[in-house]
């Protein structure tokens, strides 16, 4: 695996904060990073408990320290803003003053960095129900304009956010507890966001999550029967039939999925395959920002409202299954109507069963009619 | 297996309704149900497609009919209450001007019967990555009763709603193009309800669905290990645990799950196992109201108000798993505090990985601590 450094202009600055997380700044002009956080310290809370749910053969994250979370703030009072220059200005998580892009660990997260060595127990062959929930949950804040979302930004802080990205899973990807990574933007209201800042997480599992482990027994069958990687064939099938192809330039492709299973729902792929976040070349990187924003505005163009939606990157397991998948972006929104949403009820979250209520073909249609 | 046909005291009435669909009247005094749908025909949307999800493998029900539903109507032109008796009044689904309990075929079916003999394509052996989407849409009406819940129905009603149950798995299972029935209720806006007629739906795929697969698999695995049944060792498990037990009886027993995932999360299962709810005895039959009713007046009484969630029957497939696979009905609400929802966001939606913010302890003592 040929794991892509930082380019040459982005630097990554690290810092403490002042409960002994570390944020990260990803500047793209050699910015000095040295504010210190001047908050009181903090205790962290203690990392939670993993249950494994027989019935279904899950692993469930226990973080009970989580319910009393900050709740949509005013701007005054955002906690991923810069921390203001002037006295009695709230001291925020980040302690610059300005920042391009920054990365921190989540104050209250779901997954932590184990104390001792990590074992995963096996649920299947003990009578182990339990473990520690560790990994890492980490924040990163797109950008320093509050009333700014992604697809408002300059290509080239696209491109910072990207690098920021690519380094943190190959960072991440070094740590022996961890199995998956999962960089992801929730966006809105409608699906639970509690700061309107533009902001993503990064969350990194002790275990492949269930929905990959699909993927990947899906990935591992076609490659056994067919000898070829299923996302390339997934794709090839969406070029062949062309009508839900919605952005497309030299190294990505933008397409609604044959099967999509949310009203709007896009999948972003790089033509030129690769595993993971952090092999993606210079070339393919270069490229992202440009359909990332055409995407992302069309999504927002369909009824000309800000959509709710969560973005979230998939790609290969940190060490298995790294010859069968391959790096994709899914977004996916709710939004059916611009007064209706769709909900995940019954057939969907008992059963598993999704319903759509909108063709693919007409979803893309309306997201491809889009003037930018 | 032994199938138990419906009491004596139970009768069912079946009429035509002036587009061709069944409605089933059940009843507990042998009424008789003659009153004629006097609605004009319309014509009955075609069936839907079925598209395989490759890259999950999964099949998603296309069913682009049912965007413009009817939603949230006040209670004069709500389509599950009794036809009135006046003229002028709305000609409902139900052309009688009382009711107990009625089950009818859904106006805008995700799935329904298919025309010919149906086969459910092998998306795993040949390129054919699309079908029907066969299989039945019913609606259950709980009572006539616009203005009250499934908690607030006598004893003697739930009864008739769970002969109702009992009677439409009987005889969906006799479909060849049924793989599985999974009786549900979705309850409050929070989860899409568009009726707030006290009502619930049954729906029967033609395919295993993804969750109930899981559980198969799980179930499999653990009887090839163990040569026990999974659900027996969860429910000895639980009673072993006892904290998370919040009600019971002689023939039942709710409880928190361990590995709940969901803020309130209860199951409520047969202490004498059975494999679907066509399988219930007489005793576990006439049990069952007493502890439905008590589950749902503690999920209302924990914070004072109408909780939203999904109620939902998990049973055996039809004809894969009946030996490992066992009923019990699973409720989940949303609601972690009054004035707040869990949202299924990046970890949940995309990565399948739930997080649960409350000890599954804690909120099983909240249940118990209601005050019936």
């Amino acid at each position: 695996m040929s794991v892509a450094k930082l380019p040459a202009n982005i630097t990554r600055t690290d810092r403490q904060m002042a409960d002994g997380r570390v944020i990260r700044y990803y500047d793209s002009k050699g910015q000095s990073r040295t504010a210190e956080d001047k908050r009181p310290a903090e205790t962290q809370p203690e990392i939670g408990e993993l249950r494994y749910d027989a019935l279904v053969g899950e692993w469930v994250a226990v973080a009970s320290h989580r319910q009393n979370r900050i709740f949509l703030p005013p701007k005054e009072l955002c906690p991923l803003c810069p921390t203001g220059e002037n006295p009695g200005e709230l001291l925020t998580e980040i302690p610059e003053s300005d920042f391009e892009v920054v990365v921190f660990d989540n104050r209250g997260p779901s997954f932590r960095s184990p104390i001792e060595n990590f074992e995963l127990p096996d649920a299947l062959s003990t009578e182990t129900l339990e473990g520690q929930a560790a990994g890492k949950c980490e924040v990163i804040s797109f950008t320093s304009d509050h009333g700014k979302a992604l697809k408002d930004l300059s290509p080239a802080q696209v491109r910072t956010i990207l690098e920021a990205w690519k380094d943190r899973v190959r960072e991440l990807s070094q740590e022996s507890y961890i199995a998956h990574i999962a960089p992801f933007e929730n966006r809105g209201e409608e699906v639970g966001v509690t700061l309107t800042h533009p902001h993503g997480q990064i969350y990194a599992y002790p275990f492949v999550p269930p929905r990959v482990e699909k993927m990947l027994t899906a990935a591992q069958a076609h490659k056994d029967r067919s000898g070829r990687v299923l996302l390339d064939d997934v794709i090839a099938r969406e070029i062949k039939d062309d009508e839900r192809i919605i952005a497309r330039n030299e190294h990505w492709i933008a397409f609604v999925p044959y099967a999509a299973r949310y009203p709007f729902e896009i999948h972003v792929a790089p033509l030129y395959p690769v595993a993971d976040l952090a092999e993606l070349s210079e070339a393919a990187s270069a490229a992202f920002p440009e359909i990332a924003l055409e995407v992302l505005n069309r999504l927002d163009g369909v009824f000309g409202i800000e959509m709710a939606y969560i973005a979230t990157w998939h790609q290969a397991p940190v060490r298995v299954g790294r010859d069968v998948m391959r790096l994709h972006w899914q977004i996916t929104s709710v939004r059916r109507q611009p007064g209706k949403l769709k909900y995940l009820a019954g057939s969907e979250s008992a059963m598993g069963a999704f319903i759509m209520d909108l063709k693919p073909e007409q979803s893309a249609a309306q997201l491809k009619a889009v003037i930018l």
